[in-house]
């Protein structure tokens, strides 16, 4: 199966309404950190705004932010990063009316029936099917997966978001590295506990005290994850850990080998933390955004809260060096539909949910693409 | 609050496609158990056919079932029910256009935005909201619910479908007694499992040996239930049991004392069975068809297997003895979105889920009655 | 990695209290279906009744039975199967006091932990890998279950035990057929959804009109199952409807091939229903039972109704034709861990439970079995 | 129901194996944030350390962290709080044979069956009683929280953990102000989320625009929680925005005008945040750690991640300024099996799961302490 990145349809900018639209209005932010009265948030769609009578397409953009415009260029800009004075566009209105084009259809060359539209025979089989749930057939979805990736190894930058547990198994850790090393992870978001579990692999060949190939429990293992964090404290770094103990295998040694970077992002639960983990959030999310800037495919494993930090920021588009726009992939692969329709609900077609143990998902993923024997 | 059943606005019969509309085509069974080719699966919806130049409306419906026309008049049956000969509706147009109007809009009075509409800001928080979840507000439902049964107490027919879990709790075992003995329960469906905890209730004070004030677990109590069944087969019945042996509390005497009807459906997870309890589930559906031929408001209350079976058999509408056509309100309560989101999703408005532990429902239900201390 | 069955330890019968415990007492049944007062109920352990001085193993159990004894052989029988008159073991110790003996030690070669054991760190991360959760490692159990199918093809006797999800997907569908035609399924317990759902497939190529490959919704495919059951029951049987419509895929079409024997369960949910589906669940369960006799591996994969239904009725042991004992293997396999939890929380060694999509399971168990490409 | 504290039984120190103990072991940390070589790691049990013969113990602990001892007394630090040079205690036995005591049994007076002890008949009903799930009765746990409750407002410290669900909903958002009111509430520890939406509902009686009493939409209401956050921000304070926008009611509103505490740690999923909200996780510890220095009871609602960053932190005693030492009673609500058990099973008598939506335990609870009509 290959894969064809869906073509962007730009608005027909001839069209009356947008022809005889007005400019934005842009309003100067009255305090740091504060949006002008009446501020125009924007979507995960692409959008436009009308400046000085040119349709401008915001090149990067992030739900629930503001636009701040400088210089005719419009820059998606989190409340806390408003400078008093910044012109920020202002309007409530999505379809020219004031300036402001959220732009939805960009990507509809399928004629989908939408989510939700009348289905007359009424039967609850046929509606249930629409959403994603442990009965919804995958294996369409894995297919497209791997050629996605495969496509995106060559041209895309794929962001890979791991909650802890596929750590736990010596399979899915080795395998996750195994694709790493095969060149299809280009950035991974993840928190203190993937790192320290997945370093304790390394150093105890243990999570959380228990083999992780034979899940048998070593005597004090307990003390196997503080250990582990001791050492690299005392080191003062993941790669100088991993050079001094001379770590060779696991997922954070795979990043480091070849050079992938990642983001901690430290919270409240964690032990230790790890050198290297950020402590403040916002400059986790900051640091997260300058990937997501990048990211054409978003992949996200059993972690509702990095898995939701990392939907807020990314946008439904990306608009390449050369000016050419294309969806950005999403998927969530989570247990729970619950958290998997959390993410999927996002009224783009370019989100997938899968609903299954991640472990499971890495090892289809690592045979998919070959890199698993 | 006080509550207003939704009126019922007919089809439009003056509307050329409906006048113009041929008969329905009615072709005969061709075996029994056997429908003819082409036949016509009902939906939940008020459904017409078309017979003798009149459009004619099925009185009662059940959905993926046959419209057998007998005397001018429409009985939908299951597959299992029909008899060589039979003459069967055929045509699958919803729209009149082979004399079948599947109509979905007699009760829209009011102007809801359809789930799934497009809402240009592609807010995922928005969009999560129209679903039944956790994250819900459900105090509307309850305010609802119970100006709901006040009102059916006088006038409707209640089918409550129970699972087994809340027999384990004294409070919401002795609060469903209360409401059955203030008249709001009409039927019930349930299994084996329900009947046999609230016996071993009433015998032992024990739900699988544990004490159902305390949760203290009584010694040997893991023959409680077995003591319980095995003492009701030496009665031979229920309600035989009920009385020889003096019991005079839950879920069942209460059934009895009121002589309000209940079904216990078997499975092959049951232990026993009790007496009473059908083993053929075709006749046990028959028979949960039958009170649901009266239904005009279902809850079902955290049972997969019972609420899927009653949710296939229920229609949205019933035709009262006088000729109005009213919704049929169907709640579904369990702890699990999946199964919630199951069965609500049936595309009408009437149906509600409330997604929580069914003890705490009903003991809000039992003080929102007024008839709990 | 090659398997092991655990060897079994038989009681030490010259320990004093064994050998100077009385004969088991034996009571008749004072009715049809009514046990004596005091009778004994079975476990899933071994148990041994004494008989004129001789411990006489009962060669087959189910959990909360009675063990009927004649001609000085034990008979574990269902309440709903108790003659008048049986002879009937009654007694509720457990350690020989009144010649009734409840062997827990048999298969205990490994000295494990008992889960709940104090640890004295009491740290809760130790604490929770002893359940079994999304976050437990399973790779090592899918090694485990491999081995012991290879070992089971030759000797021993696998029941399959299906919900009706992943015949909703082609691949794990295919996986499934190709596990049945390699030899590594005995028998296989539904319901009337599955064996429907995958002749729908093999009729139309859909599962509740939704294309299996690629997941397409066809127009009217909500028509599709219900064409497929009137299909059926038009042929009268599945196997005659196999061969008139030159049905050549699927999971139906390999047990028939194979002359794998089934046992369809019906129930109160099922439309229909197919033509060979047991509308009586004691009926069903019966034969479930007769297959549950020679089992000697269960695996149940998604469906909370029969899994514990054949929970239920599987002992921990299987006395072989040559008289030795060995573990019956039983494997539960759910999205949830509730499901999961529920069932393996029986005090047996051979129980496993594994929390993941039964698709992704399936289409590991096809490639690490080496059936699938 | 009355309450009464569980008391605690001190070890006895005349045991030979503690009198002839020797002295803990000190070692200084070799650098900043860094434990030396074979430090002990401390549990939520009371530990006591021998130090210059005497046993002393820790007033204060928190799991995997160290003991540092300075002036003869015990202080119980993460990691990130050591300095270079403190003495901390080394040694991993914990019966007194390295001066460490590891004392589990302070508090068992009940005579409780261990979990997972063995019991005979091996029936899988009996074990699953034993976890916390959906079919546990909860109706005890309810009468004991509001005696707990009662004696807590006069000689306690109950410190509340708030997921953001039922602030959705305006009937609990309300029960929860009134029982702040009541003086139920010392500390509070939340999200961002959680004031936000309370916020909302003050501000535009919404909550994701979404009205808390009717559930209805209203237009553009996905801007009502930004604009919330913006005013917030542009007032610089919650205490200020509640001042100067009159607001009048919820819970931050109670918060603030009964002088009550709270703690709103940031995470990378904010919007915004909010004026107060701690941008660094351990910043937010710390905080949140000081105030579980004083709390005898903690209720975790319905959101992971505070909920297992404050079981992290909560030891299972206090000691009380009088030297008495009792039991620290803690609860988690959550409609999910997984995030109870993760939380309750800890090996302390005193933890509590209740699985249901909080939405209904907290008006459950308002009735059951009198504060809701």
């Amino acid at each position: 199966m290959s894969f064809a990145v869906t073509p962007y349809t730009p608005p027909d900018f001839d069209a009356a309404h947008l022809r005889e639209a007005p400019d934005a209005r842009l309003k100067p932010a009255p305090k740091d950190f504060v949006a002008p009265e009446g501020y125009h948030a924007m979507s995960i769609y692409p959008e436009y705004l009308k400046l000085n009578g040119q349709w401008v397409l915001a090149r990067d953009s992030r739900m629930d932010c503001v636009a701040v415009v400088e210089d005719g260029e419009i820059f998606v800009r989190e409340f806390r990063h408003i400078k008093k004075g910044d012109l920020i566009a202002c309007g409530r209105t999505e379809h020219g009316e004031e300036g402001i084009l959220v732009y939805t259809e960009g990507f509809r060359e399928l004629d989908l029936p939408e989510p939700g539209a009348p289905h007359p025979g009424g039967h609850d089989n046929f509606a249930f099917r629409l959403g994603r749930s442990r009965e919804t057939a995958f294996s369409r979805d894995y297919d497209e997966l791997y050629a996605l990736l495969e496509h995106e190894r060559e041209h895309g930058y794929v962001v890979w978001v791991l909650g802890p547990a596929f750590s736990f198994n010596g399979y899915s850790r080795d395998a996750f590295a195994k694709i790493i090393d095969a060149g299809y992870v280009d950035a991974v978001f993840a928190g203190n506990a993937l790192a320290t579990h997945d370093l304790e692999g390394a150093y105890f060949h243990t999570a959380l005290g228990q083999d992780i190939d034979t899940q048998e429990n070593r005597p004090n293992g307990h003390y196997h994850h503080l250990d582990t964090i001791n050492r690299v404290r005392y080191w003062g770094s993941i790669d100088k850990f991993i050079e001094e103990e001379h770590v060779h295998d696991g997922i954070m040694h795979a990043l480091e080998k070849n050079h992938v970077p990642y983001v901690l992002a430290g919270s409240i639960r964690d032990d230790g933390p790890l050198p290297g983990v950020f402590g403040n959030a916002y400059a986790a999310q900051d640091v997260m955004r300058s990937h997501i800037r990048k990211a054409t495919t978003v992949i996200c494993l059993a972690t509702m809260l990095h898995t939701i930090a990392t939907g807020n920021m990314t946008p439904s588009y990306r608009v390449l060096e050369d000016g050419t726009v294309r969806p950005v992939y999403f998927y969530c692969v989570d247990i729970a539909e619950f958290t998997v329709n959390k993410l999927v609900d996002r009224g783009s077609l370019a989100s997938r949910g899968i609903v299954t143990n991640v472990q499971d998902f890495i090892a289809h993923v690592g045979k998919g693409l070959g890199v698993l024997g």
